[in-house]
């Protein structure tokens, strides 16, 4: 017990912003975790190196992406991947990074839709203590049944047809549930802009590996205003927060859907 | 270590009927997680309202797979994903719901295999405290080595000249576990039914993406008495447990085994 | 909290050599886990058997693969997919069965390119505690900048022009990350030996079913002197500690490449 009560304790220890009292002033990104340098330069010098050089001094200042979009996109990584130890970091930087909080709840609920339910009620059990240290209360929150922004009629036949095609009789509870609550309600909710959204959704597909449902989503996001840079960034922040194989497998199809959109 | 000493205990702590020493009464589904809706609404109102209007009243509530059925393909998505924080509430929620002490310890063993040792390993660890708060002992499990199940000599010989064909002489190793213990002894156990290891299978397989295998162990699964309609409700299960990318996936390979039977 | 406590504290007290201090002597294999072999007999009997009979008496003592390959293959397994339960006895097994603490640190360093960082930094949190107790400094770890080995000018320009054909101009940032640190840095440090890089690199893609990159890196491994005996073997390794459907994804895909290095 003792060992892993002193990681754990460790791993919280290891969150400086949150150890000393000061999360909601400013959390550093030298290490690129919830560990502290020591932590990560005790294993591996080489990680420490690279985690100065080329993740906070390098990958973080890239343009590409504002900071406020790369530490969302961070946080739907982890949470798609349902990886506790640096959420606690990242979330702490999302939120010091211009994320706000009604915007952070409507990730987590957008990406129990596309991460799985279990997925969100980790990322709620690491938030919830965030909320209560950031003094973040109700008010805070998006309304659990706002005023939703209008269908797009034309684009929801679309995609019930497509549904129909892949699908046809085969998991009718799947069609009723994608149409009500995903893309009747979850979508259309306003306290996350469907570009947000459609950026958290390919992030978590990227992810993941599920490269089968990208091409359709990156469209969406394009034509929900994701800028092509900002995309092509996605992919290199998946390469060092979901590993290379996975940034691999969603490059060519983001090379592909830009092409189509050339055309 | 103070907020995550909080986190763990919130997250035990949120599990109503274990709080309260009655998990073998009653297990609730109204969050459907470990969490309180207190703690899902202090971070996603959102979420809070889904899991009342589409997860516990909407989805456990239809008939195309009973509670039990249900509770078990829970329980494998979140071995098959690793998933300890939920997987504590569905284990008492499974056992509550007709799963038998036998059946669940015969799945965690089936999906060592399926999903991988360590699963299995962290599945042990939650469900051993599970199974000594409800007094279930050595009495309730299955024997090390009981009697098998008779082998169908005529499925294996065509399970063997497919693996044949896959893997030819690249992974001897590969082929003589999947002969034994796996199709010569594991799928022989008599206390899970084969069409319950078909369904777990099925699950796991869905719940991580895994479609190449998925069309092989579906046929198996409706020989072994699934029906077309569990099978097209388990893929409306995955969507919520495991997100919608994974149902997606799945249904046209789904969708395309039941043509190629009505064929 | 305390069920989840006593969870904790049994996964702690699950592993034997730790338990009684003497981590540096043995760890024993005979339950393939951190868990002891009661905790695993009080849920699946069968689990206990088959840890005994075809892990630890079986698997584990094949010889196409050295006890060393085989714990630095089951590591990278666990780093690959974050399974921190069995990532402490898997670890200390590594330890004991000459796997270096220098090849060790390299291994979590290298795979937080291939796995993604957040999984190299659990692997810290968990590799930190037993380098404690085995009092491992920094003088038994690699440097964090030390004389890299020399790169080969051709396969290098071989691999970049593979990459501008798969991503064109749509991930500026992954070409350049790819190029530096991945290829100019992490794979010519020396602490690990090309062959070893590649066997963790096939092992993770294997373990996550990344199978799209798999057919490259394991012509790579093959070059830097892995022999396809020792691949295939590790497509067995995959079976038990990632899941049959892992192997079996990748062993048609390791079984065609082997061909095509025949003809």
């Amino acid at each position: 017990m003792e060992l892993l009560a002193a990681t754990l304790a460790s791993l919280a220890l290891g969150t400086p912003a949150l150890a000393q009292g000061t999360a909601f002033m400013s959390t550093p990104l030298e290490t690129a975790s919830s560990l502290s340098a020591a932590d990560i330069q005790s294993v591996s010098p080489a990680l420490g190196r690279y985690a100065k050089e080329d993740v906070a001094d390098g990958l973080w200042q890239r343009p590409q992406l504002s900071r406020r979009d790369r530490s969302l996109v961070t946080v739907a990584i982890l949470i798609a991947r349902n990886q506790t130890l640096d959420l606690l970091h990242y979330i702490n930087l999302a939120l010091d990074s211009g994320v706000t909080p009604r915007e952070l709840s409507e990730t987590i609920t957008h990406l129990a839709f596309y991460a799985g339910w279990p997925n969100a009620m980790t990322a709620i059990a690491v938030t919830k203590d965030i909320f209560t240290q950031r003094k973040i209360g109700p008010d805070q929150l998006p309304a659990a049944s706002p005023q939703l922004m209008p269908l797009n009629e034309q684009a929801e036949a679309t995609r019930v047809a497509s549904v129909q095609r892949l699908l046809g009789t085969a998991a009718p509870g799947l069609d009723q549930y994608t149409t009500d609550p995903l893309f009747k309600d979850v979508w259309l909710r306003p306290d996350l802009s469907p570009r947000d959204r459609s950026l958290v959704t390919i992030t978590s597909l990227m992810a993941n590996g599920q490269v089968a449902q990208l091409a359709g989503h990156l469209n969406r996001a394009l034509d929900n205003g994701l800028t092509q840079e900002q995309a092509g960034e996605v992919v290199t922040q998946i390469a060092f927060y979901a590993g290379w194989p996975n940034a691999f497998s969603a490059g060519p199809v983001v090379a592909e859907v830009f092409k189509g959109r050339s055309n």
